[in-house]
């Protein structure tokens, strides 16, 4: 054991992986729509990686950001590299609406509403075809 | 006037202009080491942009990182493209230091701490000299 709980575990539903980065799903409370590309090896920053690894992770992103929007029709996708709990590189990738909890503030922050049941469910049925159609995307 | 506060304003302590994209610094209060890299164009999502268009707006906000991380040596750097108010393409590198308002949490979130002037005055003396190498890094 590392003591990073992404080099110990898979970090969420696990997609594909592929040129040392591997897609999963993040199974995030009120964000079924949510993705992480998590690289395998344990780096902090994104400018610490060559440019032919950023561009790999980076294509995993864009592909997932591709099929987000068009399965989903999001009203935004939001990208981010945090890692300060967690000191190894990931990638968010979120679905965001207008209806969510916190739109159109980050979801880092505190709820501006509860996560409506029916628009939620209403995603999460489609969340097997969404995990398909980026494996099929990007693999 | 379109509306759009990224059309229409700099967004920031303007920097450069290069390849399509602008580099601003940020001037967010409690977090003088943020910069923001633009698109000139009025495009929502990164994927909306063409291979070569990302990898210009990508090498801009590597260059920023490497420069934040080689002058002030933050314990990580944050990098987001969200655009849920302003849904026009900017990313925002943000360096983060273990005692700032909000460390480790998100920069968006509630804060957890005051920040401490002496710190981030200690920041402020360096942003001429970390604008300017920002400058000679990627014009």
């Amino acid at each position: 054991m590392s003591n990073c709980s992404l080099c110990d575990s898979v970090g969420g539903f696990w997609l594909l992986e592929k040129n040392g980065w591997r897609v999963v799903r993040a199974q995030e409370e009120n964000y079924p729509a949510f993705y992480r590309v998590i690289s395998n090896s344990h780096m902090a920053e994104w400018s610490e990686l060559s440019p032919e690894a950023r561009a790999a992770g980076m294509d995993l992103v864009v592909g997932v950001e591709e099929v987000l929007r068009a399965q989903l029709q999001p009203r935004k996708i939001n990208l981010a590299s945090l890692g300060n709990v967690v000191p190894h590189l990931h990638w968010h990738i979120i679905a965001r609406f207008e209806w969510d909890s916190h739109f159109p503030a980050p979801v880092w922050g505190p709820p501006l509403r509860p996560a409506p049941l029916a628009q939620l469910q209403a995603i999460e049925t489609q969340l097997a075809a969404l995990d398909v159609a980026i494996v099929q995307r990007l693999a």
